[in-house]
């Protein structure tokens, strides 16, 4: 994952869920442009207490990030092409760099992209088409499993239930 | 759709994702408690613009919105039942009434709700997971229709194409 056209100081809740999001339906590492140690430090955190092994990385330059990609890049952009004509492509196409833009994506971005990719051609939002994309990649994360936490949540029908890691189902 | 918990002016950004996503992926309406002109004024610049009849409608009572809802209540919250698991309840159930909470969300809707539902239960995002929930229901937003726009998006493989609604495709 990489997102792009990050705003420290003003986007930190909305960079913040396209975090979480990643790393909740399986991404294995976000790459920030440009960095913001509060973002890296909230996920960390999360990491502590949830598990897995998620990283969040600032980096100078995107392009970089690009040049080190070992498979196709996917651009989420509300002008590109629809996800469904896409996504057969995307499957089994091994390792993807996704891209998600802020509010500044640079144009460069359209044509460095293997794939630019819309979910549904409206102005939504990037948590939700990053979402979607990586729910039809790799399927709902209702089971996904993060080594290492200190907690987990038990599904419930009513409330909360939260128990230490390792501790009995109930 | 009802928003609950949402700050205004501390939250316009994500609540707003979240009535953006709603609309986009095909949910009639929304009802955000507490009420916020700043949100619904914006969802009205956007029907104007991308045409649709998704509203945006501020509710002092959020138990009034509840007891009015024709169909089963689903709650998005990380603690309860797996999506993939209550999903062929919801399928066919007719008129849903979804809620997703901000950042208070009271105790009493997890018993108000007919189902408490999560995807993953892990932290994430309320744009997310209503993301998910809609394009499992009503599939992706690719080819959905908002009669009467003034602008629609001509998707593409690279770059930006916005043309006046009516306008050829090229």
């Amino acid at each position: 994952m990489l997102r792009v056209g990050h705003r420290p100081g003003r986007d930190p809740r909305l960079t913040t869920h396209v975090a979480l999001v990643a790393r909740a339906f399986g991404a294995r590492r976000l790459y920030l442009h440009p960095p913001d140690p509060a973002v890296v430090e909230s996920l960390r955190g999360v990491r502590e207490r949830w598990g897995g092994a998620f990283e969040v990385e600032g980096t100078p330059s995107w392009g970089e990030v690009l040049r080190a990609a070992r498979g196709p890049v996917v651009h989420l952009t509300m002008y590109g092409l629809p996800l469904g004509r896409v996504l057969p492509r995307l499957r089994g196409a091994g390792e993807l760099l996704v891209i998600v833009g802020g509010a500044k994506v640079p144009g460069r971005l359209y044509g460095a992209a293997t794939y630019n990719v819309s979910v549904g051609s409206q102005p939504h939002s990037e948590v939700a088409a990053l979402a979607v994309l990586l729910a039809e990649l790799l399927g709902l994360p209702d089971a996904r499993e993060f080594p290492g936490a200190r907690q987990r949540i038990v599904p419930r029908a009513r409330g909360k239930r939260v128990v230490r890691a390792g501790a009995r189902r109930t």
